[in-house]
């Protein structure tokens, strides 16, 4: 993981109008922070530490197309859906769990289920690339997959509680 | 793997009371056939394709208690479960897809959805010692995990559809 210099722990990148930030941002804060085993991370903001999740289209643009992803954006990306899952508990009391399959080239499909209904299925590629233009949009996606995830349920409550 | 003699064609082991396959092991046998790109089991009776999925308690006491499964026996349940999803299609007319994780140490899920439903869901373990007592018994096992599916598909046909 590359240092890199750390924000105002009030960045309003990751706050919503209110000044609270979403229930997927904070639940992604917390999953990182519960990595952090050794305190490290004790001293950085919250912004600082997403700060991996963000790849600008300048980044983008420097990594080649096609290309195996390493452990480290693979650890990202399972615990960027794993704080999806996380939100959708949250929101809709039930757990959601999610399930990865990752083809070491980067391609896959993850899953999220809650009981016996699948609240969210994606097709991944690309995954070396994984990351987003700033921390407003990486919110505005995962909010919007939470919130997918969370009419399902409310949709079908009896499959989500079997 | 290891070469066995091959049984009878018509082996009763395989077919139920009226002489039919069930559907789950014809789908079985149809997804090992389907990897055996070269032909070399031609000559070969299903019932000896089969041969391999049947481990008898004696041959399960020489297995060390903990150990990690090899490529074969992986390769094994996921044609198993393959073939689950397949008799699920054929009964229902909805494609089940399967979903395996596996710990390299033989521990596991694997999840089969019709649509949005989950029709099974499984832990795994021990999958180092992956099999049957015998034909009958892993047509029962695999049978039953059929029905339990289709009977899901009946119950949600909205949700399997989506």
């Amino acid at each position: 993981m590359t240092e890199t210099a750390p924000l105002a722990t009030a960045s309003p990148a990751i706050t919503s109008p209110d000044g609270e930030m979403t229930s997927f941002m904070k639940s992604l804060v917390q999953l990182m922070r519960a990595q952090d085993v050794y305190d490290t991370w004790e001293g950085r903001s919250d912004a600082s530490i997403l700060e991996d999740y963000i790849v600008t289209k300048a980044q983008r643009k420097v990594i080649p197309i096609i290309g195996d992803p390493d452990p480290d954006v693979l650890w990202r990306l399972e615990i960027y859906y794993s704080a999806i899952g996380l939100a959708i508990e949250k929101e809709t009391g039930i757990i959601a769990s999610p399930m990865m399959k990752m083809h070491h080239e980067g391609f896959g499909r993850v899953l999220l289920t809650c009981g016996r209904l699948v609240v969210l299925v994606k097709s991944l590629r690309d995954v070396h690339r994984f990351g987003f233009e700033s921390l407003e949009k990486m919110d505005e996606a995962g909010s919007k997959l939470v919130a997918e995830a969370a009419a399902m349920v409310a949709t079908w409550p009896d499959v989500a509680k079997l």
